[in-house]
């Protein structure tokens, strides 16, 4: 059965772990991968512009022997022909092997895993999902810490809109003994829905909108951007860009062995001083993220040494028939105009249940 | 002596022939050919964004284990600055073995055949020519049928500006015992050139505005893609976009052995139902343009194995230069606006002799 | 330690002429280099468009059996985003082993190479420097002429804004029995900087407006582009760019052995009837381009075969680090729009020290 990787969720602690164990061998021994996707050809989807992740995703592909394909915006594509995502995961099906899809909607990337013959990673889809950063945190902060339990980990910054803290939360709360600090300003808390899911599973948490107050606490310190773009009012991003940033007096009362990650690209919430003192380790992340990609492709496309049948990916199409059903019996719609189906009409409304009531498969809201 | 292809017409039957037999063999033993092309560049210029057609000539010569580069728009080349399409094709020379080139002008591939040192294909040019696909549909029709000869064909949707018919038309009209029916409505009719054409040749042919009472006929029926952006008019757009979509209901009247064909992309001319019809052919056009370009690409490196010396293609230069002299002698002028003679002013008029009289050399057209 | 090449006055005249000579080697025997380069990658990072150079550099780098990935223009990158060129650099220094960088900005390569754990290469930055295209003229005289020395070197053309001619009398100036002939209209003079240094060093030149005068004498011509973006004035532009065009009547007056260069590409200044003739070098001049970018990326990357630990390139981060002590010192401040400085404001002012007062390390010019 293919697989694919569209959202952090679909792999389970134990499939996390071995593919963050395959990226430690690749860093041990990168000779020994120098070959392994040779004659195999990775297609790099991206209808909106993304360099480090495209060139994460490219450069991991090469470090495997194997080609890259594809195109790095909406503009140099033939999107504006008005194909839709479902012909386009068909079509690149007989010129690559994988698909790593970037896209501006949410759910287009799942969309392209149910119609493409070849694995689909989800390279990004709108504020959604960003599934390989969030492995690339958590292989940064295994190599980094040693271990992914037992450690309090601060969320700095825009923890509303920032989906990569999102991602990294929800991963981190399934290892046990991690405690959160989230430290972001009234107008960014965390989402309540996040906060929810942790009392629920009993993960303990904290807010302040202090980051001094907190620092000497933390073991990792995860900054996040304040981007303009996710914001309707210009003035409030103004107003707030400036509050949480990072410098090396603030990091004066931070432990010695506490590290400094930030999903980049940077626009001044961590002081460029900060870079020489050992505790940064931003640009490890950009290097462990080229090593996890590999460690992802080979997986997906079953070059991975060990992955045992037991492990396949469950039944995604069956899941999503079954939402069709639900979405038609219900007479669910979703409203959000960031959801692939607000641009493909054609698409079928699909509405999976939850605990917390109905979803839409697409981009996790609820119905109308 | 270089070869190139500009325009169907170019090859003989014999040469088509050859190339799907080679296609056919890539087919069944990829493996022989994974190397052919090792240390060879593929240039793809495409001064217009198509997608799936780069993205087939760039898996093509991938999978032949040679090398790509390029560029995807005319913004991100130099075409801005003003460098005619000849002195591209010289400085190409110096970095690539062979060029595939897409542009808006028509005639644009001619010039560069003419002035590059390596052998040119023609990726498409504007409204007039796009041989690649006219190649990938036969290939779809010989592997689907088993024959190229003694069948009807019928070609729905957009007859007037759509390009891909007009080669297929063409091209499967120097086959015997083929008949064609021609679905359209009265505003989009197959031109009166091409009509002309088949009669004199003695190919049958008639035409219908009603696709339900024909489809039982036909053995293929290839649709086509109403395109906005062939019409000045967007209301006659709207009015005849629908009207000529295939879906499920229609097809129940349809030979069980008919084949569907599409260029794609489709936008809704074929229901997305269809797909799962086994007459549906239209994805693997796509992994069969494939295919017939690695067969393309070798034959034209001189990389194919039975490729015998008679078989090269005629004295394009020496025609040229005749056509020149034609248009000085005549006072000739080609008064297209999508023709390449209309941007670029230095390119020299040039006119060869028809049956039916002087035609443009770069656009096909008649002279003022 | 690692090299870069961002200014030409980088590289003494032994590196220069080794450079030249592996280059000759490499056209000599190609075969013995086609792996030189593989597992390698090559970054080229456009942050504007110049498919000449960047399709050259891609092609040196596949020739050496290595890879290619990068950007060809800012639009598809994350510039947007704005991350600084000094992030940038630490980003792709995860993911390739060396870096060509175009940008618009003066002084934006040299930002890089600081930053950078790899080699950098200057493509082109704004109207600076563009050191692989002075590496090319250079290998295309030594080539055509036999040697570097003892020669009549014309300039025509736009001598005011033309960066290719100011780098190629630098780097000519340095070669013994070189004397030069400045052609240009009044408002497109030499810059009296280079003049003065030319006078300072003793090179023998002289200046004219008449192409036809002193054709007879040039062993060298070197025609440039009048190029429009470099006019505030489009009626001046206008009223210039037609002065001097180089035809076969003017010809007819040269030397038997001069060779005609340009930098490409052109639009008028050189008419296509010239390009047959056998003195016409322009399109070898690319061919050039390649070959010495090969020998470049090999050098730089420590692969070349001859390279002495006694050519490393001087302490570039410690004459940074002075340049920025003497801005503060001083409170020296760039005013010019074109440099880096002037978008990127965390980046410290810099000054170095030379003969005549202080310069911007970055763009060169005065402080304010």
């Amino acid at each position: 059965m293919k697989k694919n990787l569209i959202d952090i969720r679909d792999f389970s602690i134990a499939e996390v772990d071995r593919l963050i164990s395959l990226a430690k061998d690749i860093i041990a021994h990168g000779e020994r991968y120098a070959s392994a996707c040779h004659g195999k050809k990775l297609a790099t989807l991206f209808f909106e512009p993304s360099t480090r992740t495209r060139l994460s995703f490219e450069s991991a592909m090469m470090e495997l022997g194997g080609n890259v394909i594809g195109f790095s915006s909406a503009s140099s594509s033939s999107a504006s022909k008005g194909e839709s995502v479902a012909d386009t995961a068909q079509v690149i099906s007989c010129f690559a092997d994988i698909i790593a899809m970037r896209h501006p909607k949410e759910g287009a990337p799942m969309v392209a895993s149910l119609n493409a013959s070849i694995p689909v990673i989800n390279a990004g889809d709108g504020g959604h999902n960003h599934p390989t950063q969030t492995l690339t945190d958590l292989l940064t902060i295994s190599r980094q810490k040693g271990r992914l339990n037992n450690m309090v980990v601060g969320c700095c910054g825009d923890l509303k809109y920032g989906r990569t803290v999102h991602s990294l939360v929800s991963a981190m709360s399934r290892y046990e003994g991690v405690k959160f600090v989230f430290i972001a300003p009234d107008e960014l808390r965390m989402p309540v829905g996040l906060r929810k899911e942790l009392d629920e599973a009993g993960v303990p948490y904290v807010e302040t909108t202090s980051l001094e107050e907190v620092l000497p606490e933390l073991d990792v310190l995860y900054m996040t951007r304040v981007q303009q773009e996710r914001f309707a009012d210009v003035e409030q991003y103004n107003r707030l860009k400036d509050s949480y940033i990072l410098n090396t007096d603030k990091l004066a009362h931070a432990k010695a062995d506490m590290i400094i990650m930030h999903p980049l690209p940077r626009v001044n919430e961590i002081s460029v001083a900060v870079d020489k003192d050992p505790r940064a380790c931003y640009f490890q992340q950009v290097l462990n993220g080229k090593f996890i990609r590999m460690a992802l492709i080979l997986t997906l496309l079953g070059l991975a040494p060990e992955v045992a049948d037991s492990d396949v990916i469950g039944d995604d199409v069956a899941r999503y028939e079954e939402a069709v059903v639900n979405a038609k019996e219900h007479g669910f719609h979703c409203a959000s105009g960031r959801c692939i189906t607000s641009v493909e009409q054609e698409l079928p409304q699909a509405f999976f249940k939850t605990e917390n009531g109905y979803r839409c498969i697409y981009c996790d809201r609820k119905p109308e």
